[in-house]
């Protein structure tokens, strides 16, 4: 488990004051991102160093497989993800922590020139019964591809500092 | 959802024999890994270009920050941990294919210089009742350092051919 999670307070004293609270965080509350496209080339680069499976390195093998098609690695969709994350509105303060996952899936393949974008809704907002100074947001992260289809459905549990901690 | 899952037994005629069917799967199997080092500049690019947080950049943000020190991404732990296990002995015919994920967390960080390694275990096997050319395996992958301690618990199911649908 995290170290120390006081810790929070002095990084977030330290910059910018613009980042969320968990009290700034309310339930039905969403999030859009920007845009970002898959390229072809990387997808290839990426498996080849993590995921290197016929169907995410070779055109050829891609369309004999399972998903008919060059597609992604999963897990690169989801590190896709987290950058998007990570540069949206979201903006936790303390960073965005990921202490647990209720839900990951892949519906559909992440295919070649794709361009993702994400929708996040926090679904739950409760503060921390054991430290004051922190509280816990449910959020669904649904990934869509340039349809509007989703290619990936991502409900995390994340760790937020609560603003009182602060004074 | 996969669009022809009718391709796994095209792609496993044509690839090497030796895959693992449903049917050489059981409940309690074990599997080990090779061993991975998670490379401190490693830790810092794959954050630069997926996850660009101050704790999985920079040496001094990170030790003020929750992690108390530079810690590689999740994101990045689990695509090291698919790494292994496509590398690994599992090597189910069609491929290590996530339909979905029953829990994914990370207990503790990885630290640069990490050397990880894998501890994989089938929880459940069952035939699919819709497609009597699969079955599905749900398998707990723990993520270990050099000290053996879990740095990430990944449940999985996967989908696996059957070998009577190749006869």
């Amino acid at each position: 488990m995290p170290p120390h999670i006081g810790a929070y307070a002095l990084m977030s004293m330290e910059s910018d004051v613009s980042h969320r609270y968990f009290e700034d965080f309310t339930v039905g509350q969403t999030f859009g991102s920007g845009r970002i496209r898959v390229e072809p080339e990387r997808i290839k680069s990426f498996a080849a160093e993590f995921d290197p499976q016929p169907f995410h390195l070779d055109d050829s093998a891609a369309s004999r497989s399972i998903f008919g098609g060059l597609a992604a690695s999963g897990w690169h969709t989801a590190a896709l993800t987290i950058r998007l994350l990570v540069d949206s509105g979201i903006d936790p303060a303390g960073g965005i922590i990921g202490a647990g996952f209720d839900e990951l899936r892949w519906p559909r393949p992440v295919r070649p020139g794709d361009e993702l974008h994400l929708e996040s809704m926090v679904l739950e907002a409760r503060p921390s019964r054991s430290r004051p100074d922190q509280g816990w947001l449910k959020m669904r992260t649904t990934t869509l591809n340039q349809k509007e289809e989703p290619v990936q459905i991502l409900v995390a549990n994340l760790v937020v500092p609560r603003r009182e901690a602060q004074s």
